[in-house]
């Protein structure tokens, strides 16, 4: 097949061009960012079920919300000043942003937030590579982790949806299976 | 400051496991999934306007509907085999993952994707690394990119807001000012 027949090829997705804007070079996608209710719940399960680091924290008192990035990066190496370590973390790609608006853990009339797959529908979830999506999976059931989706659920078996503490979706996958889990798409 | 009194200490941030569970070790986050209304408005404004790829595409005639994998990689290193290319793509993190339900560019009665900053609230935005926010955006303006916060609006002077074709918010910074940006909260 030619390069130019290839389903992700120009002439097949209009719109699409091929040749990015010499001006987006250096451009990486840094960052989504998910309101929490409960940044102890949510830092539990972002740290200890997924295995993610906390890199910054930013405290913006005027209005009364916090910010957390965390991601899978090697905090050892972050730099001690604050400031510095801001940088550090906005040039690490791939970093998960938790917003706590203050007082939501404790408000009983809280309704929780949104996860975009009910009407009305938006975004839909993040998706974490894992070694091995069934291992994971049994780790996470031994952790008592929601499932949307376990792996043998559904047509495309090999592939799961958790769900974080605040009912956002999360897709679970590994490279050893997706090739063959989506061949009959790809 | 000793590391353990760092904002980002597990001693400040109740519910946080500062050592990553062995079992985790190589997950990293992949994909962040968004629905869109219609391709061909998107992929250009994901490759054109922010100079992303498109990555991988796969279509599932069964359930109408598209995955365009877009991200910051160079396609001219990809696989050529399709399967191959699903393999490379999902090992790629940080990507960004379109859904298109098939018909709704064309359906008069749809009413759009909702994109979390209203109620009900959830998803907020995500966020792109760029060489110079000012003239990043400079150059958005000049292509008719739709702002939520221009640089100079606001308290955060310095980071910017744009909207993507569905509404979806897109935070823009650069790793020369981001440090003073944040400074007082960092």
């Amino acid at each position: 097949m030619a390069s130019s027949d290839s389903k992700e090829s120009a002439a097949n997705n209009p719109g699409l061009q091929s040749t990015p804007d010499e001006a987006t070079k250096g451009y990486f996608m840094q960052q989504t960012m998910l309101r929490i209710k409960d940044p102890k719940v949510s830092l539990d399960f972002y740290s200890r079920v997924l295995g993610m680091s906390l890199l910054k924290r930013i405290d913006v008192p005027e209005l009364k919300f916090t910010l957390y990035f965390l991601g899978y990066e090697d905090v050892a190496s972050a730099p001690r000043d604050p400031i510095d370590r801001t940088v550090w973390t906005f040039g690490k790609p791939a970093t998960v942003e938790l917003t706590h608006n203050w007082g939501t853990e404790s408000d009983p009339d809280f309704k929780g937030y949104h996860n975009g797959n009910s009407d009305p529908r938006g975004f839909g979830h993040i998706g974490i590579t894992v070694d091995d999506t069934r291992k994971a999976c049994e780790r996470f059931e031994r952790l008592g982790v929601e499932f949307v989706k376990k792996p043998d659920d559904g047509k495309m078996k090999g592939i799961a949806f958790i769900k974080d503490p605040d009912g956002y979706w999360i897709e679970i996958f590994d490279l050893k299976t997706i090739g063959e889990v989506v061949r009959g798409w790809a």
